[in-house]
């Protein structure tokens, strides 16, 4: 039995997960961020023991503990060397769990941890495996012969941050253009917003009244019944979604891509139009054609990609 | 021993290779394409017994035959699935090599095999290596933990064909924007063209005249002799040189990537400030970063990369 640990920002979500990948039990608490590593730790042991002793086991039975984490990830040390959204400068996360219990303990970035969890799901049958999150951010992970790449440093990966349109909208990494500033779940709200503020008669601007605020539906909802400025929104975010999903073909080929995050819901309203791009852009013509599937996992991804990156990386 | 073959467009150049990734001897053929690959192979083997008996060995020394060919290769069928400036269609090269040797044949795509050349030469003490050809085209090869990363299907690593300017210029792939309508030789050539129209006073149009055409080199030494319309036109070229490869450096962190092709002679006048420019806009800073380094190995890369990735994975 292993245990994967989803560390985020808002979250601390543990699970308990067996050797075919299903949780068990699951159970979670607040973050409350920025707190001590320590305090951080104590609540995820705090978890953890709760569940083991709820499924009639003890720690002594856990083979191994997976950690995803924001940030970047000192992998030989087993801390983060840093994550801006919980505050984290060197924490320990590896040495201050085993203080608790005697288990080996791997930390992963979240994102690929969330990418290998799909992986374990979706994608154990290929060479070449991407997973794509569309979120606030885009994130992503890439498993490569069954192992989760990490670059030479463990910072690669990064499928949030090429460029798109060189010298274009500003990414909060810093640089211009990024795929992120335009195909995240925050860059659609704002193209949504651009287009309500031009076109105040469309739809757009009765849902987003009636629900509050603009959010990543509002352009696909509007679109769906027919208004054509939202028709419009949600054909460019598209082809930004397409246009990036293409380059990643290029460089990796992969036998598989599968696409998550709050925006992934709208199903094939979004992959076929997006598959039908990349058909048509992807370099090759010759061989067999990259799979573009919704990711399943939604919010148990990063327990079972940690838990499993756990398991097969200790 | 080995012999690596570099077939391309304009010669067919054969080298023997020795353990060590030394070219002992090496000698070439018109390719005269288009013609029959049976032709083309035929030339292959001779300039093979050649070398061979040159150098006082017989062609039962041969370990491996490793052939770097343009186009599309069929990795398992050791055939050219296409390839466009050969006039390739399922050519059986390795089958057709086999009808006058008994020794083992892969083929390998050209600009991995390059790749690979110098990775023997600069990059074996890396995890992940990356080159990158500016030339005719943009090309490249991966290299990760000893292998040269294809892509589930043989066709990945098209370097020079992910997105740098969404919906810009158009791409002899078919798609709009790729690096390589940017950052090749020849999207150099025409940008200079672009600025000497722009620009009649411009050092750039003396030299072109002087030299009876624009080259790769005219916006490069104009802007070396203070010509700021050439400043401009080098400063936008390194620019876009920069921008992919922050590109390629967010995606997979390597330790070291290679620049090569006719361009990269320029040195670090060119790569100095796309080093800076990667630099500043890398998404990791807090781990070791990628070095930048100019190619060493020109048109030798071609043959040593292709014999020993006959060595290495035949």
């Amino acid at each position: 039995m292993y245990i994967g640990i989803d560390l985020g920002g808002t979250n601390i979500a543990v699970g308990l997960v067996d050797e075919n990948g299903k949780i068990i039990a699951q159970d979670s608490t607040p973050t409350l961020a920025p707190r001590s590593y320590a305090e951080i730790v104590k609540d995820m042991v705090e978890l953890s023991e709760k569940l083991t002793a709820e499924a009639g086991i003890s720690m002594k039975d856990i083979e191994a503990v997976g950690i995803g984490t924001p940030g970047s990830v000192d992998y030989e040390k087993g801390s983060v060397a840093y994550a801006n959204n919980l505050g984290f400068n060197d924490a320990p996360l590896r040495e201050e769990f085993q203080k608790y219990h005697n288990v080996p303990v791997i930390l992963e970035n979240d994102a690929n941890a969330a990418a290998y969890g799909e992986y374990i799901a979706n994608g154990t049958d290929t060479d070449v495996f991407l997973a794509i999150t569309l979120g606030t951010g885009v994130g992503g992970g890439i498993i490569i012969d069954d192992k989760i790449f990490r670059g030479s440093n463990g910072a690669g990966a990064e499928l949030g941050h090429f460029t798109l349109v060189h010298n274009g909208a500003p990414c909060s990494c810093g640089k211009k253009g990024c795929w992120e500033a335009y195909a995240s779940v925050t860059a659609l709200i704002n193209q949504t917003k651009v287009a309500i503020e031009k076109h105040p008669e469309s739809l757009m601007k009765t849902l987003a009244e009636e629900s509050g605020h603009v959010s990543g539906r509002t352009a696909f909802d509007a679109a769906k019944k027919g208004d054509l400025a939202a028709q419009e929104v949600v054909g460019k975010y598209i082809e930004y979604v397409a246009d990036g999903l293409v380059s990643i073909v290029n460089i990796f080929q992969p036998n598989k891509i599968v696409v998550g995050g709050g925006i992934s819901k709208e199903g094939d309203y979004l992959l076929n139009p997006v598959r039908e791009y990349v058909k048509k852009y992807d370099y090759n013509k010759l061989f067999k054609r990259t799979e573009i599937a919704t990711a399943t996992l939604y919010n148990d991804a990063g327990i079972i990609g940690a838990a499993f990156a756990a398991k097969n990386f200790r």
